[in-house]
């Protein structure tokens, strides 16, 4: 079963909402649940966003054609309304515009629409599969790997991006081992990245994510390897709220700290992280958890689901295009320009 | 109702497993429920353990004295069975030692005993009122403090450690707030301490515990200001789980982190933190969330329930015989032998 996949007009998640109690697959076939699916985190993870909402909208082209709507219309309306559901990661933002670009050069053309939908999709797999072979070679022989939040085949749609080299590592035989933060509030590296290391037969050992500092200090951890949800110019790194931390940590300790991301999470527009917009999410998943409250009534709560790592506590990033090194800024406009100029 | 309380032979906790959803008190005659209420932290805070422990000490000898067995040998077999219900908190051993000092004594006198865990009582409660009026002074004026797990009533059995000093600053006129960690794995920070302050009018914003840096980065935290569970001749300070995390963070932007702690949580034996033992509590903590299980089955867990800052973190400690600045070494050996020569 793909985390994200497309058949006959419909759109499939894996409900990443119910994991790991209960492998379920949603069938979506109209663009309000597909909103309330990204919503809702049904489908996270920067590039399966991405790809979801790609999906989405050759859904959308298909759904007018045969209504005999104006298709360009209704994918640029559907843009809008999904650009409107999550402000963070930038490969949705990255997706609709790609897929309005075809959809006005096609003239509306639904096949055009799903052809460019599948071409993402087969980019991110490949672009996953290369993350792997890269970033694998910065491992050691049994290196012991912290990771925050899930960056697997569930938040990519492909093999994943930091997961994924952590895959490649254990493929090829290096012994590879994991340290999950549980990345509260919504747990998905207890409910999602340990899921998925133990499907792939990798050891994992779940922790809390204020239990970094303490296996950091007793050498335990050789490196950090996270995902991103958007890399501005300079290489200044949004993600999961909680991973500036692990950076900061991560220095104090003299351990690596790597990001692994496709080149779709790079916004060329942004030249710092202090201009990526950090969603703030209900106050509710962090009162309590799966219907339980655990804080008091009426307690003030915050929930950014993001924070910025500033670029200097960066080791590397590893992108499909390469691993990149310090001075981010001039090799992140290198790989965009050659991007641009393909 | 006080956290911890003793009359007519009984010992009465509030049940802290309950809170906040339900506060009641536990009415407990005999040793095994108390072993069972400090194992499975319905009473827990390292000086309200300390309390607990004296009472129950008091209770057994009653109960000795009145079955006609020997009562410095019935408080010497409790003291042991009390020592080995939790490694961490070394008040809980100072209490079984001073007690079973008094039983051997006054010759068994179980009124003696009583006295002495009334005495207590009142040191907890006088040292807490002491730290509360030295520590204020160090916050600035509508200081935004950074705290973590529990440290308050509830901790203590008194007015609280380090939360004392915030209500005493709170009820200065200071204008004090609080960031408050929610401390996983069993949220302390969210079930108590955001309790507590919202019962004292004191405004509190709950945090999860990977949000920390991200406030920090942003210029909203003032100041950290934390409990003990142990600390050690050179100053090093055992506390919950993830409390070096944000010593760590503390100091990498410039922000003061203070320890509060009676002088029952100095450990004269050891001369540095690496001696201090860990407890390890159970993966079912960590692999759930209130009877809700989060993390796949099988999936391994560690589960460290306290870590250990080292002194060069520490900024101050807040003693009820005055705030100590580095070389700590020199000024902990300054008051513990003034203490001894009392």
């Amino acid at each position: 079963m793909r985390p994200v996949d497309y058949r006959d007009g419909r759109l499939y998640l894996i409900d990443q909402r119910r994991l790991p109690s209960e492998l379920h697959q949603l069938e979506l076939d109209h663009l309000e649940a597909v909103a309330e699916a990204i919503l809702t985190l049904a489908v996270r993870g920067a590039p399966a966003i991405g790809l979801a909402v790609a999906y989405a909208l050759a859904m959308v082209a298909r759904q007018a054609a045969s209504a005999g709507s104006v298709t360009v219309e209704a994918v640029q309306a559907a843009g809008v309304r999904l650009a409107g559901t999550r402000p963070t990661a930038v490969n949705l933002f990255w997706a609709i515009e790609r897929m309005t670009r075809v959809a006005v050069e096609s003239e509306g053309d639904p096949l055009a629409l799903e052809r460019e939908a599948q071409a993402i999709d087969r980019e991110n797999e490949e672009a996953d599969r290369r993350m792997g072979e890269l970033g694998r070679t910065l491992l050691p022989p049994g290196a012991r790997v912290l990771t925050h939040c899930n960056t697997g085949a569930l938040a990519t749609g492909g093999r994943g991006s930091a997961l994924g080299v952590v895959r490649a590592a254990h493929e090829a035989g290096q012994g590879v081992r994991v340290l999950a933060d549980e990345t509260r509030p919504l747990l998905q590296g207890a409910r999602l990245t340990a899921w998925e290391l133990r499907e792939w037969g990798i050891p994992v050992t779940l922790i809390t994510d204020n239990m970094a500092a303490h296996f950091m200090a007793r050498g335990e951890v050789d490196l950090c390897l996270v995902g991103a949800d958007r890399i501005a110019r300079n290489g200044d790194v949004a993600n999961k709220i909680g991973t500036y931390g692990v950076a900061v940590l991560a220095k104090e300790h003299g351990i690596p700290f790597y990001v692994a991301a496709p080149l779709s999470t790079f916004d060329a527009r942004l030249s710092s992280g202090v201009e990526i917009p950090i969603e703030e999410r209900s106050p509710a998943e962090v009162s309590g958890f799966g219907g339980f409250q655990t804080a008091p009534e009426g307690v003030a709560v915050a929930n950014p689901a993001f924070d910025v790592t500033p670029h200097r506590l960066v080791t590397a990033i590893i992108t499909p295009a390469g691993i990149l090194h310090p001075p981010y800024a001039v090799r992140i406009s290198e790989i965009l320009d050659r991007q641009e100029a393909v």
